[in-house]
């Protein structure tokens, strides 16, 4: 596995922080974590629930892993990092992020573990990956592993659910959004002018054009499972389950149109394909358990292609060369720009006011507070942490 | 992603096409597409019920992206296509299946959208996925883009239950054998002799061989829940399941051994094995839910890989030379043949008269007349849309 | 698909073998397997959780498939023989899995089949698999057939709950040790002089890595379905996701930390992640499902990457120079000796009498034996067989 500047001194750093980590994991978790317990009562209503969630779990374990992992290697270089890192990122991100979310739910001092819990794991390991996606080839293992636990705490401190009463199932805005922020300002802070003209390593070669659209596909196919994992059961969940597959089917139709139009001699431009498809489900996320209809998802997905693709063709370079931003893998077209759509299709479904769970009023304002809010917190971690 | 005489004028003509079919789609969603309506009484029941449909809907969604699109990547040059123009014909085909499928179930004026829904809308792309096998390489992406419009239109009105009370739970007539015979009519339309020796592009190689593996593998293993994903719940659905998986398993064993059988020095043949192993699930598909017996099945799954070697072998080339018919992907050993197997193994099963539901009676003259009337449409079909 | 030595006597060999096997397996299906029959009064709540169990399949089913079947591709020639053998070998064994293990659970000369018997015959298979990685390179497809048909009845014989009353939910000892030392035994037998320098296919290369890793992390992702499959459901289930989350998680920090630092310049070694990432679901297989609370998991998934990690610098050399066994996928730094890992933690938690269910007790004793028993039936079994 290549990675740059990996000298002898790094060898030990590496392998000396990540053991340290894990014992630190390890120790707290005996004190802090135990299994949940069911009451004779609760058994057959709560656990079943809870054990019905967990095909939801692993669909969203299959994104994280297969889909996040292999989305990166579409660079011919870095093929076996990304998805190797990735790995390790997530695997050590489900465990600071169990504990970083567990201190918000605290039951007698005690964390419980469940399958929504793992869920909830997953996710703030979802952030931090998409951070990556901003920062790829121009941080170490070692810089990754700081970043990773820096990260889930801004994460899990900004999770703008506890303070505003905001929705945002799908996570538009407290996941993609945020993610992509924070890496982007990591990205501007870590910038070397020696990268400038573009990384030699940053091109794409057939094959691994392939194996990136392993990634493309497993997130396209589980982000139902996405928007709806956490979701209350019943309608909502249904409702984000069908907004999610029509936004996407919608989004990629436009994608594709997109693609062909804006590139040389009509063809469709790979890595374009690999990311734009999938921004509809970024897009849909905050609405997706509301009452938005089938064809309101569809619209949300459509103008979430066009975006996205705008953002490859037009921003991507301008972010290069004048804000000396450099996205290694678009992850402001894929998580940046469609989550702040999320935000603000929200907003509008505030305004309009479709049809949601009595007991979860939607205002205008606490949408975008809560886009604000995600945002400022993003640009400054990132700043900071980078 | 190379597409063969896709000029300045082509790439206009297909940006303008998919953005106008994707309006269209958003329109006609927005007038007639519902959530699905539960009433408190039925909530317990009927939604559990149709949420419990979920995992079978991934499973069937991860072989319409997953398995057909990375099958046919075998081809060593047309790998990204495939897998690329798979996923925009999938993502068209469902939203226009879950139309051309819902107008004939409207309540009110209304087409409710229910897992049940979604998984026909699935099941509607894997018929113009299927011809797609035999076109790949002689259509551009406008020409499969309106061969999908026009092949659901023709598969929803054949959707022979609605006329016959014929049984084919897994479709082996309605969806493969009338996929490939569509696809085999409408490539002998398009035939170009300059096409006739076997293009240049048509070849394997070593990695692609690999990715063909993974849609091998994931159309195999969850081919049970295909062809059980609508069965009525209970004993028909467990039979479903069972019966695909061992005839499966069986068609697997002898499709290695005919496939060392047939090939010089013993050796296997590696597209061979990619389609033939899969052809046990295409063949048990129609009696799937019947009490055929373990043992029923796997020899149907037994004679399925036969067929399907004596196809690519022998027939394939024939096809080629006497009908002019370049069955690119080799769908008819994998789709045709095992599908018309399938239909046959439905009439022997009426004649026998093996366990089925009370309420679901079988008979010799019904299966026939489907599988007669399928073929039929096919073929005029296809032969109209090429 | 290269396969050497495979000469036309061979040819026929292989074709005849497999179909007389296939033709048998299907007789022996006819005459003692049935479909479960569900009384009216079981139906509600028998039959409703054999279906719960069909995700739980479907995940340990992508698990044999997928991830067996792509690990073993990162040899760079062996590439589609490990994948394509790896399908025919699985296909033959969930036959004469079902019914070896069938064979103890007859009821009235019937061997019944439901989702858990699918869910044992696929475990069946992958005793034989992991054995497959010992023997790579050094068996012909008709050996491998044979060995599947030997290797299933020991392991079915050695089934060691049916003898002692001891616990190993997630079978480390019955499935992994079990195939590890079965195999290595029978490479043991097989050695030939002339492969002592290591096979010069026996490399990996840059793409070959990379269809490994989705081997790697689809095992991964799925592990937790795997050890809790055919757990109680309830709490012993919940706590079998539980713990191989978490160990699965320490383990992959641990064993990135240990491949860097025995690792020249610090790099990671990508056959050594592909591997020892995995040991923690291995090891923590026998105590799965009992109260080892989450601390504990990790601290068994910590050690399984170490010992691992150690397997393959040190042990795997000498293994191959001392005692002649050429391990070529490293079966025993992945199986064999976390498997062993697994039987002691099992061991440990009897001795401080950890949570379990108060209807199965675990001791010392019974443990201790069915990990010895397991091993000398796996060396005697397998030098056997080979």
């Amino acid at each position: 596995m290549p990675s740059s500047g990996f000298s002898t001194n790094m060898r030990f750093k590496f392998s000396l922080l990540a053991i340290v980590l894990e014992a630190i994991l390890i120790a707290l978790f005996g004190i802090f974590v135990r299994y949940k317990e069911f009451s004779t009562y609760q058994l057959h209503e709560e656990q079943t629930l809870h054990l019905e969630l967990y095909p939801f779990f692993q669909d969203v374990h299959v994104m994280i892993f297969v889909g996040f992992g292999f989305l990166m290697t579409f660079l011919k270089k870095y093929g076996f990092t990304s998805v190797g890192i990735n790995m390790l990122i997530a695997a050590l991100g489900i465990q600071w992020g169990t504990l970083m979310q567990g201190f918000w739910h605290m039951k007698e001092g005690e964390i419980q573990i469940t399958v929504k819990s793992m869920i909830n794991a997953d996710f703030s390991t979802a952030t931090v990956l998409i951070s990556f996606g901003a920062l790829l080839g121009k941080t170490s293992p070692v810089q990754m592993m700081i970043l990773t636990i820096m990260e889930i705490i801004f994460f899990s401190s900004s999770a703008l659910k506890y303070y505003f009463s905001a929705t945002d199932i799908g996570a538009s805005m407290t996941i993609h959004a945020f993610g992509a922020y924070f890496g982007l300002a990591a990205a501007r802070v870590l910038y070397r002018p020696g990268l400038k003209k573009g990384h030699e390593n940053e091109g794409s070669s057939y094959h691994s054009d392939k194996f990136a659209m392993i990634g493309t596909i497993f997130l396209w196919l589980f982000w139902p499972s996405f928007n709806s994992a956490i979701a209350v059961p019943g309608d909502p969940q249904y409702r984000a389950i069908v907004n999610t597959y029509f936004s996407l089917a919608a989004c990629t139709v436009a994608a594709f149109a997109f693609s062909s139009f804006i590139e040389h001699r009509g063809k469709f431009d790979m890595v374009h394909i690999q990311n734009a498809t999938l921004a509809g489900g970024v897009a849909v996320g905050s609405c997706a358990d509301l009452g938005i209809k089938t064809f309101g998802a569809m619209l949300i997905g459509f103008v979430a292609a066009i975006i996205s693709g705008i953002g490859f063709k037009f921003l991507t370079p301008l972010l290069a060369s004048y804000l000396k931003i450099q996205d290694t893998c678009g992850v402001h077209n894929l998580h940046g720009l469609p989550g702040i759509l999320g935000g603000i299709a929200s907003i509008i479904a505030a305004a309009i006011q479709v049809e949601h769970l009595p007991s979860h009023p939607i205002s205008v304002g606490m949408q975008a507070a809560a886009l604000g809010c995600t945002l400022g917190i993003a640009l400054i971690g990132g700043a900071f942490a980078g």
